[in-house]
């Protein structure tokens, strides 16, 4: 029997669920005698290379429901990959402190670096299981059906677009554009749909926001956007735009000014494709002139979105905890070089299980929307994400607008003086 | 006894509440005979100088729980002042739809604009009653305890911010700047102080953010905010850094491009000032560059703040419908031109009741924090707001950061190559 401590190290952009797999693994990793303690990497892999180990196991049994339900990465992260030249220090470190069981909480970055630690030890015949847990706001793991982080990424922008739509809807003559995560993927964008599907009065919901959604997975035009945007205010003096800041890459990459040691563009907190798509509304869109002058404004929603307390999905608390307790379990069963994927089963009722697959069908790929999943003006999303992702946010608020009649006008029409 | 209809106006930039002490108007209006209907002007001043009402008698009963629990201003809002030339138009609606009394919900330029129509309607003798229901996030209205709205937008901010502390706490060598809202009174960014207040190891709460906030009630300098970010950041490796939107103001108005017809700047969604300030880091900070490069990012919120669905604080949704309630029991005993304010009677337990002060103590004025909320340094706050602001929000998450013992190390230090 394999003996030795584990090691888990969390990497990448933290999610507000993303404690809840740790959890899940400490609290699994204490039925297994097999595991001496459970270790923590200090920062991901810097915690490994410069051999700064938390002891998790000296941790207070009380402590992990709250740091569960805190987000940000409670033994720290890191955005670095493992060198070739980090590799011998990587096998000392692992070699000082035994080692024996590796959990890497990460995304698709995560999957390959943990793909580089199996190669290496396979070369050095270093005996040690790794499994990778999936975690990621993005959503854009390959093989399993959805993200650990996700859920409550979806819910936390819904539920902004919900109330952002109403608040806009206040005004007249009013465009708001909102920009939120996702780079290469549309996943956390097209969440913003459910907002509808908080509104009580399903007759109004072709009135209410958000009206038109832009996700990286198609071409972005400029025109086609005009014309979108332009057809909405038309209709209803006003419109609530959302747009994934993947969609700056098809501007010509101008908004990006920084890059991570993975080459990922930092997007997440620049305003300057919020600024840069008012300007485009400014110059182009044909505004009613009797309503006063157009109201256009932009948010970036930047880091809250994966990290605002008290807005988590419980659905997704409960399955990102669920994900990391399986990867002990499987791992005590002899498992390895895997990762650890949710697999729906019904949708009515909402049932996953889990399932492992390779790590290479995960490492370095990104899985983007289906296009089923997108309108056919590729400005919305269809029935068909709404029925995939509705499951995983939890309980909707219960929204209603207001849409009371008219009274009939007594005087004639008013010109206001300047 | 006066009979008619009463009008009720929703104004300015819409909060969380704003549509409970819409509800509290309407389920209190229904009690008397003398409150023939209850009609909504739709978007504010815009609809009782183009006439357009909303019959709000003819409203679903059922409706109002949802439509109260919904932000943004159920009625529509507008931005408009009564121009000297709009009043005949005003008392010609007024007179022909048998409008006796007239709720204002709104800031300090609402209860202005309610003070220019009864001025209007004492030199034309009109009989109309008229009383000021105040709402603002931005908690700066004169002789209240504290304005309905301010409650939710303190829970939203002070969330994100407990949040987005263990965002920034995931990474080495991070310094992360929020921009909040508030042009002039800080209130909103002190809020953000309660995020320390979720944490439940208090031991933790010195190295738990935010570190630093920054309100317009004092002069910024930059240099005194480089001296503080450095010494935050040498203390921690890292800072969280709040900003009122305000303090653009006194860095030479750089960052205002914008403006509405009470002359007030429109800053909420630029985010400007936070890559200013983000520049002025970057430049300036002396950063550990063993933990490799400086990571530097600014956020600005925008308007999900008074906007967010699902974060409204439960003493803000009661109090808001109270003083619309009250708006009515006061205005059926003769009351007018006056304001609702809370009055706070004890803090344990929290207490407050409604009374009413002049127009005159609230229109065009700004109650900022008073220098006894604020810390010495000027980039904080004391116990005293603690003790003013924690009752407004509610229940605070119950968060905990990890802090366990790192082991011993059995290697060398390591030097990573480029």
């Amino acid at each position: 029997m394999i003996q030795g401590n584990a090691l888990i190290i969390q990497s990448g952009g933290p999610t507000a669920v993303i404690n809840q797999s740790l959890a899940g693994i400490m609290q699994a990793a204490q039925s297994y005698p097999e595991i001496s303690r459970a270790l923590g990497a200090y920062h991901g892999l810097h915690g490994l290379l410069y051999e700064n180990l938390l002891d998790l196991s000296a941790e207070d049994e009380n402590s992990w429901l709250e740091v569960a339900n805190s987000p940000g990465a409670a033994l720290g992260s890191a955005r670095i990959k493992p060198k070739p030249s980090d590799l011998e220090r990587i096998f000392a470190v692992l070699t000082a402190h035994n080692i024996k069981f590796l959990f890497y909480i990460g995304g698709n970055d995560s999957a390959e670096a943990a793909q580089l630690i199996r190669a290496a030890a396979n070369e050095r015949n270093f005996d040690i299981r790794i499994l990778h847990v999936p975690k990621t706001i993005d959503n854009d793991l390959m093989v399993t059906d959805h993200c650990p982080g996700y859920g409550s990424v979806a819910k936390v922008v819904s539920h902004i677009v919900a109330g952002d739509d109403l608040d806009n809807r206040s005004f007249y003559n009013s465009i708001k554009l909102n920009v939120v995560m996702g780079r290469h993927a549309g996943w956390v964008a097209a969440a913003t749909a459910l907002a509808k599907k908080g509104h009580i009065d399903v007759a109004q919901h072709d009135e209410l926001g958000p009206h038109l959604i832009y996700l990286p997975e198609l071409e972005f035009s400029a025109e086609r956007f005009i014309h979108d945007v332009q057809k909405t205010y038309d209709r209803l003096s006003r419109a609530t735009i959302v747009v994934a800041e993947g969609i700056a890459d098809q501007l010509g990459g101008n908004f990006i000014d920084d890059k991570d040691e993975f080459g990922n563009p930092l997007l997440s907190s620049s305003g300057k494709l919020g600024d840069y798509l008012v300007s485009l509304i400014k110059k182009n869109i044909n505004y009613k002139t009797d309503l006063g002058k157009l109201r256009c404004r932009a948010d970036t929603f930047g880091y809250l979105q994966r990290s605002l307390v008290g807005m988590a999905s419980p659905i997704d608390q409960q399955e990102a905890f669920r994900v990391g307790a399986m990867a002990v379990h499987y791992m005590m069963r002899g498992e390895t070089d895997k990762t650890v994927c949710l697999t729906r089963i019904s949708n009515q009722p909402y049932k996953v299980t889990t399932t492992l697959c390779d790590l290479t069908l995960v490492a370095q790929k990104t899985k983007l929307m289906p296009r089923s999943m997108i309108n056919s003006d590729g400005n919305g999303v269809t029935d068909e994400f709404y029925q995939y992702a509705l499951p995983l946010v939890g309980h909707l608020p219960e929204l209603r607008a207001l849409k009371t009649p008219k009274l009939t006008q007594a005087l004639g029409p008013y010109t206001r003086l300047d």
